[in-house]
């Protein structure tokens, strides 16, 4: 039984090698308590997602929570979808041949799953979303009431000022469903947006893999094994021996929001053209002559620094318990 | 008869107040050599802009300069002109109304005008673009060799890693022909852009303005009467008591390729959408998985910082003169 004030979370994910992070990480850390995992396309296909949540809740030994699948296509149907398994290996799991998961999804589709539990405790649940936003956004839709009954969103997505990583204009996760993450920034629900611009600026060194493979505890041998897939394509693209924790950083911005800065304006998705994907802020430094496309809609909160010693200090400290 | 080592410049320009400035500033630099005019819309209609630089030239006493009319439409016609007369006033000078001028434009169109001074000149002529970039387009699509014959293009254009000025995504130039930006931009010109993200680190106060009235000299007098609806203009928009010294700034960099730094990589311009006009620089520092509409685009010089005290101080003396 949670203690009072652990805070509820859901995350929403499309494992991935540091979507395997994130989740081990939020089982380890006693203030959050995971209600549940939704599925969604991204590093893999969603039947993929949904087979390796269950999986990794499989090897934390924590099949009592459940995973609800979401999504196999974008809100805007007939998108083809980028799959990013060149980064994390076509299983999403570093090409480990893991075995097949011996549980089974929910009967309740991410959606509906995410609708009902905001219902069940209004402004207490945080959805961490570390994939595509077509869940979210399909909730919001789905339920005029989930933007209130949510406590807050904290996604992984964006490049605020800074090139993509998809392309120069969209980071992965937006730039997979560009016109859910537009409903998701204007929805009027209390979002935290951890871009690229931030997650970036927190690298897990190839010093710090052997450190973590020195432990014996389950989830550090199981991380090492699952991380060459991940270091060879940093080295590749970016020439780094280190790999960036994007969600990681996010899932630790909900456990520990004092590691991470934000500024608050309007965030806006381009879903066509050459920049499709691509996430703009108004700073509301000036007032224009016209209406913009960014007037009147909701602030939310973009990271701008992150703590990044710590963050990797606390990555280290929970996953070799 | 100008000095050998002088730069021949030509100011592509939408007269507009600090298109007046830099202008005279140009004037006053016996580092280069104004050979000629070419107007376009932006902060006025085209038919205005080229009676406002004859008109300026006669302030100057420079009718020797020629004045070649620029394009009255976008490069894709049909496109509504943005005009941004609430910024200048409706005559683009602060609402003075000055008299008609006597002089009247080359019978030579402007993009004809700069392809005959390149080929003239070969690598030898600076085009300083003030504008939108219409006149720079027409004249790289109707002469093959104008990208190799021009020796540099110098703009005013674009919102670096920063909020627009028209709106959050887009810089008033840029957005004024979106299509003519592009292909300046991926041309394989020689091309240095000084984007918002710098200009606006320049700013002229009411203190300088009361410094430059208190000099006789005819452009001082004459900018100071003109100032007003610019700097009304600013303390709306802004909330501050100074202007952005954009143009001057400009052609300073012309004048003084040292006063700036920039960085360099491919440039691309989104022209739909909500943000259309935004300008997105690739640095390079990653490699991408995929093809990119920046992947083989010639590199671009961008402006990064300014010394903008310097600049303050040479347009203090040289419109003091």
């Amino acid at each position: 039984m949670p203690a009072a004030g652990v805070k509820k979370i859901i995350i929403d994910t499309d494992p991935g090698v540091d979507d395997a992070m994130a989740i081990f990480l939020a089982l380890r850390s006693p203030e959050v308590e995971i209600i549940g995992l939704t599925t969604i396309f991204g590093n893999v296909y969603t039947t993929l997602a949904t087979r390796n949540a269950l999986h990794l809740l499989e090897v934390a030994d924590r099949t009592d929570i459940p995973v609800a699948e979401g999504s196999h296509v974008t809100i805007t149907k007939g998108t083809k979808l980028r799959i990013a398994d060149f980064v994390h290996g076509v299983d999403g799991l570093g090409n480990q041949n893991f075995p097949p998961p011996q549980g089974k999804p929910i009967d309740m589709s991410a959606p509906d799953f995410l609708i009902e539990q905001a219902n069940l405790y209004p402004g207490k649940v945080t959805v961490v979303a570390l994939g595509p936003l077509t869940n979210v956004a399909l909730a919001i839709q789905q339920d005029p009431s989930f933007v209130k009954n949510i406590g807050q969103i904290i996604l992984l997505g964006g490049a605020f000022a800074v090139n993509g990583n998809v392309n120069p204009a969209a980071e992965a996760n937006i730039f997979g469903d560009p016109d859910a993450a537009d409903i998701v920034f204007t929805s009027g629900a209390d979002i935290l947006a951890v871009g690229i611009n931030v997650t970036h600026q927190v690298v897990f060194t190839d010093a710090d893999r052997d450190k973590l493979a020195s432990s014996t505890g389950t989830f550090a041998q199981y991380l090492c094994k699952i991380l060459g897939v991940y270091f060879d394509y940093h080295y590749e693209a970016y020439g780094t021996k280190g790999v960036y924790l994007h969600d990681p950083t996010t899932v630790l911005a909900a456990i520990n929001p004092s590691l991470i800065t934000y500024t608050e304006g309007a965030v806006r998705v381009q879903t066509n053209g050459i920049t499709r994907g691509l996430t703009l802020l108004y700073n509301k430094q000036k007032r224009f002559a016209e209406i913009t496309e960014w007037t009147d809609q909701p602030s939310v909160k973009v990271a701008v620094t992150v703590d990044a010693p710590a963050v990797v200090k606390l990555v280290m400290e929970r996953l070799m318990d």
